[in-house]
This record gives C-alpha cells, structure tokens and sequence, in this order.
C-alpha cells in the first residue's frame, strides 16, 4: 500500500499542508517541525512526489518571470535574485523576455502562461489593458517597477528622494551648470525617468537655478546611449560642470565620453549615476545606490508568501519601498574654474 | 471563401513555404519575391494566420533557450542578441535559466520544451545524458559554448589563441611573474577554463618561464570572485607582476583590489582581461575581444537556416569560429623595478 501524505500527517500530528510545505523545503515550518516530520515520512517510507503534490494541489510549481530586456544588467541582476529564491523553495522559472512590441503583443494577446504558472513577476511595466490580462490569469502578481497598480505587490524604491539626494550633492559641491542624461525611451509605462526627472527639475528650482533644456539628453539606459548624450552635451554652447546620470551604466558610457574628449573627472566635470552597478565601485564612481538584486529577491519572497498563505494576502497586495543611499566615490568634486563653462 | 495560402502560392507563382516565409518576413526571400508576394496576397485578400500557418508546419514558432546563469553579462548578451534575431523572424522565445543543480535536473528529467518550441539554443554545455535528451527533441540545437559535440551547431572562438595571445603580451612586455585568475567553478562540463589554462601554461613553458601554482587563483567568474583571487595573488610571497584574468569581470574584480591595496596599474601591475566587455573600454582595460553578441546572434540564424531549409543542414550541424583579437588599453605595461616582486 502506498504511504500518503495524509498518513504521515497523522502520524506526525500536523496538517497535511505542512507536511507537504516541510518536505519540499518550503519556509513557514521551524527547522525543527521540519526533521521532526521528515522522520516520520522516512519512517513510513513515504517520498514527497512532486508529481502528487502538483495533482493535489493543483499547482505548476512554476513561476512565469517576464523581463522587458533580459540583457540589461538591471534587469538580469534582479531576475537572478528572483529565480535563487524560487529554485530554493523548489519553483521552475519560466521567462519570457519581450523586448520588440511584436513579441510582447503576441505575449499578452496569447497570455502563454495561462495554467501553466501559479504566479507572474513582471519586470516590465504593463499598460492596463495588460494589467488586466495579467489579473485574469487569477494567480499572484508581482513587479518591481513602477507604481502602484491594482492586482500587484509592488517592490520599489523612492525615484524623488534618490534623484534630490544626488543632484542636491551637485549643488551642494557649488555646481549651477548641471546636465542630466536621462532615458526616455525605456520600456513602455516607466515611471522611472517622468520621477527622476521631475526631482531633477525640482532641486533645480529650490536652488534658485533655472532649467536649461540644452543640458538634458536622452542616454537610453545603456552604456553607448550614455556616452552619446554626454558627448552632445559638451557640444552645447555652454556645457555643463556637472552632469546627473539616471543610471550607472548611462554614467559609464559619460564616463567614457570624457576620456574620449580629454576631459578629466572631477577635475573638469563632476559625474553621479544612479544604481551602484557591481563595476561602479571599479570606476570610482558617486551613485545613488539601490539594492538592486534585494529588490528581485524581496518581489519573490513575497510571491511566494502569497502562495503559502493565500488567505493573509488575498486582495491586498502590498507596496515595498526598499532603502537608498548616497555613495560618495571619486567622480564628483567642486567645478573648476577651468572647466567646460 | 477564405483564400488559403495555395491560392496566393498558385497566383504568384511559387510555393506555398516561399509565401509563407515572405509574409513572415523570413530569410531566403530576395526583397522583390517579398514584395511580389506581399502585393498578390493583398490583391486577394489573403492575411497570413500564424496559427494557421502554425497548423499547417506543425510549428510552434517558439525557440527554447536554456541558460545557466542569466545574470551575468556574458549569457545576457548572447541570449539578448539571440532573441533580436528570433524575435525579428517571427519567434518567441521561452527562456530556461538552468543556475542551481536541482533547477538544472528537473529540466533535462521532464525535458518541458518538448512539443513546445522548433528549436533549442543552449548556452551551457550539456553533459553526455543532457546532450541525448536534448537530442531526443527531434529539433535543431545549437549552442555557444564549449566545443564539438554531436547532434549541435557551435558557434564560438578558439579559446587557446586568445589566451596566447594575451599572455604572450604579457611577455613581451617582459613580466616574468605573470598570475592567472581563472574559473575552475564554472558551469559544469564547461572547457573554456581548462583550454584557457592549457594556453597559459604552454606560453609560460615555451618562454622558458618556471610554472607556480602560487600565481593562479579561482574567481568564479565573477566581479567579487576576480577581487578575491586578486587579494590572494598579492598575498604569495611573491606576488605576481602581471595578471591575465580569464574573463573582464573578474578582471574588473582585480582592479578593485589593486585599488584597495593601493597599488597602481599598470605601473605595480599588468592586468589584462578576455571578452571586451561593453566597460571595459571605460576602464581602458586591455583585453581579447571576442563578439559576445556576435555569437549570439550567429547561432540564431544558423538555427533559423536549418529550420528553413531542414534538408540543407540535416545531420550535418556546423562549427563556426568567430574571430578574436587583442585589444591594447591602459592597464599593461612593462613591469617596473618598484613592482611588488
């Protein structure tokens, strides 16, 4: 006769749920419960089959991922803490990255996941329409971009306060001739760089400096975009001393433009970027560092949460807003009076 | 009445799979047969159905590509020059990230891709078992990594001349005490780390240059892992004078540490790195460039052409080599009589 999980259940004196939670190395059960149980199943020769458990619960055991550009180190960075902590309480990832329109057109109109996940974190940022499709699948939903949005736990951090905190430094180091390199054409529906750039234009203001739209360009979040906004800003009539980067590889890429232009930093032109990227640290540079990996990791926790007590949070997913902080390193420093004025 | 592919097949005077592959904006079709085709099927009202077509090939228009470690910017930037190729033929992508070992069994036990996707690409290197189930797909199967294997199209570099050639620099310059960090940690039945080795090893013997173990370390293929191998390098009793690091970010790592310990490169230490990371440039690193997206996006189309024309390359997947060359930047020089011997 086969052993089920009932029997063990009994045997152990706990419900069925925490037999199955305990066996396949799932959190909720002390490490001591969780031996305890793992005896008995033992004693009775009873094997957690992952097959049963799928049938019995009537989970995939899967966990649909879906990333707007899996090749960004952002991205990957928070896709690969997600899936550590999925893989150790015993989840597939499936992921689905829809970088072109047409992939992710084809993505939400088919909606590939459906009964095939038991949640969806969403790396991009869906429009409403999508929302809704993703609400459809009726299985938790995370994301670790963007606002609020009805149906999702949302694991983020504060744009402003990051951005004040970073070109205030600007003008607190005697700065007024200060750049941004933003990136406005991101994913669809990123909130990101409409926040970064309003705190942007908000410390200008409180510092009495007037906004000069010739010292904004767009960077595209990616190293090369950087290096050409960067180099369009020093072709300005009167480039900046100074220039805010919304990401720490758009910095690099300023960074490298610099070089290009023997320009040297600090000296000449102050650099801060926004993330501390691993290689930040490489190139000494000031960042608003924020806990990027955390972010991917704190998202799956709280999936998974969901997932095991359903009750706690049904209808109420919540919003996280995880820690930043200025990183001082050795790109930024009073303008010179013989700088690029 | 629905006109069916036949129909525009017979009025424009090919094939029904050329009128397929044109209006899917597939290769194989010159611009004027495209545009020919694209004007008959409008003449009669003819749209092209994917599911339709996907019925008629037995298609699924999905490709499985299967990783091990989606974080790192060397799989991310193959996978993300993959799926451009891909998604511009028309194909999803579903995406398996294959980091921890049990992750890793569960996929290559239930092989999910079967029925599911026309093609795998594989960016780690399958054992003699995983090799057999991929293989029992009955679909085209290309990989980047790692050498020869039956049944696969390779796409990669010669590992060993790269190494040469970096190394060889280093003795040229006139480095004796020259160290490697290296990844022996890597993804299993992974060859580069051993091929690039054997390269470091026969340079060493062939410049008459005695072998220490003392100089190698392990950095895991990562930027913190190449920090700590560097840590430990310049805690030999002789450190090391130069350093080839078998990947940029761990050469990066070593950098960090050079810059902890205060030591100036290239002046106390050469470093030089391998892949041409899209910062190393910013750190003026100097390198063996290889075309990381390059590969990618050969081993998409190579997968592409064989799901074209099946009969072409059926049984007979190919190797390609793609070229490598040394880049020269900032970080190597000759090793200074002040160097920490």
């Amino acid at each position: 006769m086969t052993v089920s999980i009932t029997d063990v259940a009994r045997a152990a004196g706990v419900s069925a749920s925490t037999v199955s939670r305990a066996l396949r190395g799932r959190p909720g059960v002390s490490d001591e419960v969780r031996a305890q149980i793992a005896a008995v199943a033992a004693q009775l020769g009873y094997t957690a089959s992952r097959s049963a458990s799928s049938l019995a619960s009537g989970r995939t055991f899967t966990i649909g991922v879906v990333v707007p550009y899996v090749g960004r180190w952002f991205f990957g960075t928070v896709l690969d803490a997600a899936e550590k902590v999925f893989s150790a309480a015993g989840y597939d990832v499936l992921l689905y990255n829809l970088g072109s329109p047409e992939t992710r057109k084809r993505f939400f109109t088919k909606l590939p996941v459906r009964k095939r996940v038991d949640a969806v974190l969403s790396l991009l940022i869906p429009d409403e329409e999508e929302s809704a499709a993703l609400r459809s699948l009726g299985v938790p939903l995370a994301t670790t971009v963007g606002g609020a949005r009805p149906g999702f736990t949302v694991v983020g951090i504060d744009d402003r306060a990051g951005t004040e905190s970073a070109v205030r430094h600007l003008v607190n180091l005697g700065h007024r001739r200060i750049g941004m390199i933003s990136g406005s054409s991101g994913p669809l529906h990123w909130t990101t760089p409409v926040e970064r750039r309003q705190a942007y234009l908000d410390v200008l203001a409180d510092a009495g400096i007037e906004h000069d739209p010739a010292l904004e360009a767009d960077g595209d979040y990616t190293v090369e975009g950087g290096e050409r906004a960067m180099t369009e800003l020093l072709a300005a009539s009167r480039p900046p001393t100074a220039v805010f980067a919304q990401s720490d590889e758009m910095a690099m890429g300023a960074l490298r433009a610099l070089r290009r232009h023997r320009l040297r930093v600090p000296d000449d032109v102050s650099v801060v970027g926004f993330d501390d990227h691993e290689l930040a640290d490489v190139v000494g540079l000031t960042t608003v560092a924020q806990p990027v990996a955390g972010q991917g990791a704190e998202a799956a926790r709280l999936l998974l949460r969901q997932l095991d007590e359903p009750d706690a949070d049904a209808g109420q997913p919540g919003q996280v807003q995880m820690p930043i902080r200025l990183v001082l390193r050795e790109t930024t420093a009073p303008p010179s009076p013989r700088g690029p004025q």
